[in-house]
């Protein structure tokens, strides 16, 4: 199945813009020209009225509603109540008529149209001429930001230059909570309280069903003219106003509008408490041109830090560039209660919801780029512990049961095949906190919530799997992360990660009963956890039941190399997505892997496999796995590249960078890629890098790809900056701080003085 | 899992009463007091308003209403639109009211309350004195039948006789299409025409979604009284009168209904035709007491050639002479476009919806009964191939999948995990294909109807079955009869029955080949089989993977023997039903069966089978097994007696005669377990009878219950009545013509002189 690139946008390295608009690719750029700071996100819709084709969201990370219970579930153990990330209030929202011609770009007449997104700074730029009816022209530049550094501050200008002609024009500019969510048309919010002071306004909305609330408060001014009247409006749910500007000919005029959204999610606060942060915030909030300063200065400083440079290929480097960008924007450990949606906060797809993908694919970029917001990202799952408690009693087990996606820490997936069957969710959180323990030295955190969330994980995994008659321990009734074969038994992912999980939950609780009896005191009285548990988990560790021989390959399953064979390859094209083509039950019934089960554990614990087994299972599922999961082929490259197998590794990375840039998926529309711009990150550091980070040390083996003539990346390691720097002929290391490490095989300390290195022949691609 | 009785009717061989209403069992009685001729059925209901927990209910056969779409359901290849048997008019609806003072049973004060439905002639009489609030008194006495020979007409009459004053009532009868069906409560059906004349009045009523028209005349009469006044009602949906009648002390009266309903599931037969055909048909009808007469004479011919009786167990022998009337009650080939829903025509659940039981469970009786019935059962199959092949599709299959549930012949259920995986239906109508033309030697049906699905199946089964690399060929995510099983591969029930289905088709189209070439050439036509095809399918067969032992233990699936034991003994009986306690994932995890696979398919093709195998395997799966589904215990109580395990074969007996009269499940409120009262008929004739049909000749060997001191029962065979008559000694078999079959392992000769043979000590329960 080749996938085909539909370029739209300008290739460069800094910036990601397009000249002139094309309606059809309007929904796309809504999405590539998203603005987000983990805080708060919205889609690169159009400021103004436009009657085409348009997604017009803005989101609150957190800010939730459930959908309606689903009557047909009839079973006990299954959620019948999803939630979703909800759409929030269009805080952008303007109108501008001259007249009484209304710009919308659905019908007027433009030239000179781009826009423009720029990742130094994160500022979307839009500017074009406006023609009217009667030849009139009015060149408009817009501008906005969200702000990086104060979370609840937003910014747009719009200037306005009449070219041949005086007149007047109205402008009117509002907070909107009368937006609809795509695929629930029902107004989700309610207006609690509201104001207008014409040069300021603002609403305070409540969400329907989970009660969570926004105060979007806007204050408005404009520089070269003065409004000759102002008109609040009278709208359901809508506040702002209209005002009256008079214009002159090549006179420009500026309209500033600076934003406040209070997001408050717990619903003991009283209205009153959040009305007065929102108007101290409101009152202290930086001006434009302060607060675009500092934004700037942020990314100066992040880009420094955390920038991948390609020599050879501007489209891959602008592809990697956008993803770090949009990581960045998405999550930045702000606040330990967010997580990262499947599309961040860029659509409506898969219901904002975050999956296990935050702690396999997402969380490397965090640990090697800012380790408070990796903590943060597994302090999510602590915050979480109760939910993940109580989903585990719902499908009669016991411990702690981590939810398929969420955003709550409830279970949002009615599909028991998935909910009820996938464990890859819990011990993908054991997977995290040991990737972070380890990378972090961080025993303060592993002692208390690491090891209870542990304790409680390991605890559901033992009353979730079962002993056979030969005293075995297997897990039945399962779904791996190849998501074509359900229903399994002995799945090699599940009982590796969980045989991982135990091993890690005794090692951490014993170290600590020794070495800090007090902590492991309060640990016992917790969660009951006893010598007598922990055993049990040995004992189930040790009689894990695995499908594998002695060279090391491994079957994915009870009966998987007994299936019928189907040549992926011979699938034809139109035949994709297959979930819309195939009868359900038709993926399920051959040999084929929607993504790797058995390559993605010796990925994550790539250290506990010889070569030789990683090589014997990489020729066996690769030509098996057909990909429906965008984080699949990154697995493959990055193994690939470690086998070096390079032509397989340049060409599963492929589109991993442009995924969404050239919308290679065909519903970048829906929202960004979040989790696969997170897995480009990683095929790049953790495949040509040769990043290993599961061994006692970190281990690097940098390759080159053949098509590129160099690149460089950074990462940030116990207190150090790290720029590892790949030409053909030489590795170019250094370090802020010395840092010892194994390159190509050899420990090896890094320092301020660039440490020369011949990239060796057996890492050039041919 | 103990189940207890519920008993509140009173035991009687032939009839079955309640003395005294208790309004706690009113929708029990309800079920068990159901009337019905195929046709229609009529749910026990009060005639009368009852304020009361009621589900007033008729139905007509084939008459469904569709669902709303399945919005969850976003998958290719699923269901998303079922339908259902819907609630139709009550045409027995009536008021009494005296002195503005209103029947009804939920507030009155009633004495010598009794209602009997009487198993001879299939009329259910109730009667009961009212008291007034003034003391006043009127007996009351109601009888209903539907006519099993004029299956348009059905009957009611009231008689009512004031003890204590004169006066008068208003009495008004009505037929009510305003009805609402219990788990949908939109009205369902619209008016099309009504007419009111005082003593006849009428309703052509349609569906809404399905536009199915039911046309329902009544025409009324009185004895002992003229009405003084006659009032037409003018309600929505509803038409009849309001007769004032005046009343003398001591004198009764009686008010006779006679119904016409007349169905019409052609949309293209004009309103007009059927309007004309309900106006033929009821001036034609047959009045109260000639009606009754026909019945009686129907029912007594019928209990000549089918009873059974048992000599020891009043409660065993009311509850199979129950079982017997409602089989023949709810279907007796009236139609060809009938058949039997789970619940018959006796409530809403399963939607009326008929299973692969239908092929399993109550063919048998209706081969051994009335061979026309049987046939017409098979033929519902053949007019509903068209809907069988486009389902094929649908799942990206070829020929012909026969749905999991239907009424109108296209699947109904929407749970892919069933209806995609579970290849019975189309197997065991195969089953029933070769049980009939076995049976019956009716070639001319095999060579063109039968021979055409045989094709159509086998042709479903060879694309939904594939091939693994060792050339053997499989199903694979699959669910066979142990619904606790889901997505399993090599499932030996589906195997076997797939490698029946392919020969039974082989064997019938080359015998039809070389037998009758111009018919063979009509089904190449038609199906476009060739000699390549059949080939496959003997391949197939051939290769088909048995996980078996050369002792003939089979196991049920590939790793089933692996899997986690549980104790099925030690399941709380609070747990059950299981579905309701147990997350829906945690049923399928472990080597609990619902209801047999292996068992299953070793009764249903029982000769192919050494005694050795089925012992092996009766012994390892019975303890397994939870019978979840109420169809299980009579396959084990059969093989037991097979196997001479006559405490087990009693045991499992136990509940299967009086399921619903005793409510053993305590769920009869919602119907009556029809497919598990012909579970009840085969527990008898094939468990202690030791009836096989499965061989070249019928084999009997009859044993004795230890608890009873005799039974006889009846078949008809190859146009002979078969009397099997067992007491402690003896066994007397007369046939009403010559007729050979295989008794106790020796050719026999059975005639209409008796032959007594001694009941061998080996099949006398100690």
């Amino acid at each position: 199945m080749a996938k085909i690139a539909d370029r739209y946008f300008t290739v460069d390295p800094w910036t990601v813009s397009e000249a002139g608009f094309d309606p059809k690719h309007g929904r796309v750029a809504e999405s590539i020209f998203s603005l987000a700071n983990e805080y708060s996100g919205a889609r690169g819709f159009f400021d103004e009225d436009y009657t085409g084709d348009s997604l017009i969201s803005s989101y609150f990370n957190g800010v939730y509603e459930y959908g309606a219970e689903d009557p047909s579930i009839q079973y006990a153990g299954i959620q019948k109540r999803g939630h979703f990330m909800v759409n929030a209030d269009n805080w952008l929202a303007m109108s501008l008529e001259i007249d009484g011609e209304r710009l919308d770009l659905h019908q007027a007449t433009v030239s000179d149209f781009t826009r423009q997104l720029d990742l130094r700074n994160g500022v979307l730029t839009r500017s074009f001429v406006w023609e009217l009816a009667d030849g009139r022209q009015v060149k408009l530049t817009f501008t906005r930001f969200i702000s990086m550094v104060d979370a609840s501050s937003a910014y747009q200008q719009v200037t306005l230059t009449p070219l041949n002609f005086s007149g007047s024009a109205t402008l009117t500019s509002r907070v909107d909570f009368d937006t609809r969510h795509g695929a629930d048309p029902d107004p989700h919010w309610e207006d609690v309280r509201d104001f207008n002071e014409l040069t300021a306004f603002g609403i305070l909305g409540k969400t329907r069903t989970s009660r969570k609330r926004v105060f979007t408060l806007a204050k408005v001014s404009f520089t070269g003219v003065t409004p000759t009247t102002s008109t609040p409006l009278d709208q359901t749910r809508v506040v702002g106003t209209a005002y009256e500007l008079p214009l002159t000919a090549n006179e420009p005029l500026t309209f500033t509008k600076q934003v406040t959204n209070i997001v408050e999610k717990d619903e003991a606060v009283a209205n009153d408490a959040i009305w007065q942060r929102g108007l101290t915030t409101s009152a202290d909030q930086a001006d434009y041109a302060a607060a675009l300063k500092t934004q700037t200065g942020y990314w100066d400083d992040f880009w420094a830090k955390n920038d991948i440079q390609i020599d050879g290929d501007v489209a891959d480097q602008q592809g990697i560039r956008y993803c770090i960008f949009q990581m960045a924007q998405t999550y930045h450990g702000q606040d330990p209660t967010n997580n990262i949606g499947a599309k961040g906060l860029t659509g409506e797809a898969y219901g904002g919801l975050a999956f296990w993908d935050t702690e396999t694919m997402c969380l490397p970029f965090y640990l090697f780029n800012d380790l408070k917001a990796a903590k943060n990202l597994v302090e999510f799952r602590y915050s979480t512990l109760d939910a993940a408690k109580r989903r585990a009693k719902m499908v009669d087990c016991e411990g702690a049961s981590y939810p398929i996606s969420t955003i709550n820490g409830d279970e949002s997936t009615s599909l028991w095949q998935h909910a009820n069957t996938q464990l890859q969710p819990s011990t993908a959180v054991a997977y995290a906190i040991w990737h972070y323990a380890h990378l972090s030295d961080d025993t303060a955190f592993l002692n208390t919530h690491g090891i209870e969330m542990l304790v409680e994980i390991s605890r559901f995994l033992y009353s979730r799997g079962a002993w056979n008659r030969k005293h075995e321990f297997s897990f039945y009734g399962v779904m791996g992360p190849d998501e074509f074969q359900v229903m399994t038994n002995h799945n090699a992912y599940t009982n590796y990660m969980a045989l991982k999980t135990f091993e890690f939950t005794i090692e951490t609780a014993q170290h600590l009963a020794k070495t800090d009896p007090a902590t492991y005191a309060d640990l016992v009285a917790k969660t009951g956890v006893s010598d007598e548990e922990l055993a049990n988990f040995q004992d189930a560790s040790d009689h894990m039941v695995f499908l594998g021989d002695t060279n090391g390959m491994i079957e994915q399953q009870q009966g998987f190399y007994d299936l019928p064979h189907i040549d992926v390859d011979k699938i034809p094209v139109t035949d994709f997505p297959l979930y819309d083509h195939w009868s359900y039950d038709r993926l399920f019934r051959n040999d084929m892997i929607k993504q790797p089960d058995v390559l993605m554990f010796q990925f994550l614990y790539n250290q506990d496999f010889t070569a030789r087994s990683k090589r014997l299972n990489y020729d066996y599922y690769t030509p098996r796995t057909i990909h429906e999961s965008s984080l699949s082929p990154s697995i493959h490259s990055i193994l690939a590249q470690e086998l070096h197998k390079f032509d397989d590794a340049i060409n599963f990375f492929g589109f991993a960078t442009r995924m969404d840039l050239d919308n290679f998926n065909r519903n970048t529309r829906d929202g960004l890629h979040t989790t696969s711009i997170a897995a480009a990150w990683l095929n790049i550091v953790y495949g040509f890098g040769g990043l290993r980070s599961d061994g006692p040390e970190l281990i690097l083996n940098p390759g080159l790809p053949a098509s590129w003539q160099g690149y460089q990346f950074r990462i940030n390691y116990r207190g150090a900056n790290i720029q590892v720097k790949v030409t053909a002929e030489t590795v170019t290391l250094t370090a802020t701080k010395p840092t010892t490490l194994t390159l190509y095989g050899k420990e090896t300390t890094l320092q301020e003085t660039p440490l020369n290195v011949a990239l060796p022949a057996a890492w050039r691609a041919k």
